[in-house]
């Protein structure tokens, strides 16, 4: 690959994988069966003779598989460049690393806005309820494909933690470690409102029509879509760094205007936040995805973490942010219990940040150092 | 008046008092008039020779004049029954309290929802914007109505609590004290954004028809209403409020349901509370209400605190709440410190609860005997 002013890894190709079929597709969790399923890809680096260097990422609600690079669709870096590189904590030297787009998203992998087989239209809500246990049962599929039988680390950031976790759950034989970003063994209950709320705004929406927005010349439901963004955005920050970025600065005034216009800056940043994200998500995947991270609870059937922590055989490294209140650090420290009552091996990492929950998106000079040394100890352990 | 199970208070019946006319109404802000102008008030106990012992309450964002007794109108009891009665902190048999409807309201007090007289339409958004302070001048009208020349103190939590340091720098001659609860001399940039996001739910509902739904047989815009209100709900509460009370619990339900119905105690209850909000509430008023929270800024014009509390001359007491994260207890410290610097007398509690900014609703234990002692200071220092 070659170079390039913005990044070194150069050029990034996504590619594909698909598996099942109508008839026999992949179970969910739900009880209905999917297929066939298409998975988004991007590969950085190369698969050692072994296999033994594979790193699986995972990305959040709204990520894509483009985690690094600049890529051929569209010229633009990836979402953890900051993290993601030759030389970088993800050294693309040493190991061969996987991102993919999750089940459910509007980024290549199969999801609402994909063609239904049965029908030749989108499945719109069509589309079964998925889990991020589902999530990860696709992305083992594409693992096996690409002839891995064991991850070095899987890891992940908000719902990318989730689906790390989940792999440790469902697969233990196939992951060696998992690097849980700001993340939680489910989401709180303030957490599960804002979801809510979310999909209430783009269900009152009446270009949503029940989900039935896919044909030509038919609007978007961009007002919704946009109000959720706008949510989610504000829980991604914290006060102070949207005091610090915004305050009460006025937009291109000295004045108020006395109207329910433009005023404020933190106005200006809200509305470009929905307007970009409507050009770039579909309305009905946050509904599917951010059911799934509702759904997700290691404990579930148990209610016990040191119990849904006792199925997993993998290391661990924690890590949260001091600033995060939508999964504040708290839910880390009693994941980092759970798995030291399990004699797991568990380190944790709980930075000093001011951004929130963005934070793991944004900081890197305390997570990469120990992500590095983490990767550093086990390939040493492993003799890669 | 009587005395019934529910409160000791009895029955107490609204009044309205209507000044200006449509050609010489009341100078808002904006730089428009409005006349006329009815208010919508309650009062309790008696006011005394001197009328030295009024003291008014002002009223949150959904709040009305109802707050004590036994509403004739419906037979609810008043919202801050707590607080408000015979014995109780703000006490009926010693002080004569008047609450009244905010200017921009919908609960009797002309708003967005009242006729305009140069139309015999309602004004919809016809109706000019307002600010905090254009509420305060019309409660003073109101209050020299009553023949009353100086308010013994002035009282209120959240935006009621921005009415009374209003109060305080535009007519320091007119009152005695303040107790402003878990309110700010500001909102914050994260403030500003919930209360726009509550707005774009309301403007993007279809049923709001650019204000003009008001209309026999015009749908109300009221998924957009309730989205707001869910908004609103969930930053009134604490995380920790949420998790006690609500957690990841199901609704009459063992085992999720994989869709998008309720299956969560929080969505159901987010539900209801935006059922309830609609019966109660017009959008338009929160419209109007939500824009004059953003515009209150006590340092306006000159961004210094202690500037601001230099033209006012009133004794302060001030309580904020440990897990208010709307108005976080900072910056009611912040206003402590600005105060003290001009040498007035301020007392502060930052009381511990665990209920979020509801708590000023909510608690009494520690709100109560401060309240009391400051008012009986007050009283002793003045000999009513």
């Amino acid at each position: 690959m070659g170079t390039s002013k913005s990044s070194q890894l150069g050029l990034v190709e996504t590619q594909y994988y698909t598996f099942g079929s109508l008839k026999d597709g992949l179970l969910l969790d739900c009880g209905r069966k999917l297929g066939p399923i298409t998975v988004a890809y991007q590969t950085y680096g190369k698969l050692n003779a072994t296999a033994s260097n594979a790193i699986l990422i995972c990305h959040a609600l709204s990520g894509d598989a483009h985690v690094a690079g600049i890529s051929t669709e569209d010229g633009r870096a990836g979402w953890w460049e900051l993290l993601v590189g030759p030389g970088k904590a993800f050294d693309t030297d040493k190991y061969f690393i996987i991102c993919s787009n999750v089940l459910g998203g509007c980024k290549g992998t199969t999801g609402p806005s994909s063609i239904n087989p049965a029908t030749n239209k989108p499945y719109a809500l069509d589309f079964p309820m998925i889990t991020i246990e589902d999530m990860v049962r696709t992305q083992k599929r594409l693992i096996e494909y690409l002839g891995i039988e064991m991850l070095l680390t899987v890891v992940g950031g908000s719902m990318g933690g989730m689906q790390a976790l989940a792999w440790c759950q469902l697969y233990p034989e196939a992951v060696m470690s998992a690097i849980p970003i700001a993340t939680a063994p489910s989401l709180t209950s303030q957490g599960i409102a804002w979801d809510e709320i979310g999909r209430r705004a783009i269900m009152a929406d009446q270009n949503w029509d029940n989900g039935n927005y896919y044909e030509p010349g038919h609007p978007r439901p961009e007002q919704g879509l946009a109000v959720a963004r706008m949510i989610g955005h504000i829980t991604y920050l914290s006060e102070e760094s949207m005091s610090n970025k915004f305050g009460r600065s006025l937009r291109n005034r000295q004045n108020y205007s006395y109207s329910f216009g433009i005023d404020f800056e933190i106005e200006s940043y809200l509305e470009h936040q929905g307007v970009i994200f409507n050009r770039r998500f579909d309305a009905n995947s946050l509904l599917y995805i951010t059911r799934a991270m509702d759904y997700f609870d290691m404990t579930l059937g148990t209610g016990d973490l040191v119990v849904a922590f006792a199925r997993t055989t993998a290391a661990y490294q924690f890590i949260s942010f001091s600033s995060d209140w939508l999964y504040p650090p708290i839910q880390s420290q009693a994941m980092v219990e759970a798995a030291r009552q399990n004699k797991l091996k568990v380190a944790y990492l709980e930075a000093t940040a001011p951004y929130g929950h963005d934070s793991f998106l944004l900081e890197s000079v305390q997570q990469a150092p120990v992500i590095k040394a983490f990767l550093d100890e086990l390939t040493n352990d492993n003799l890669v």
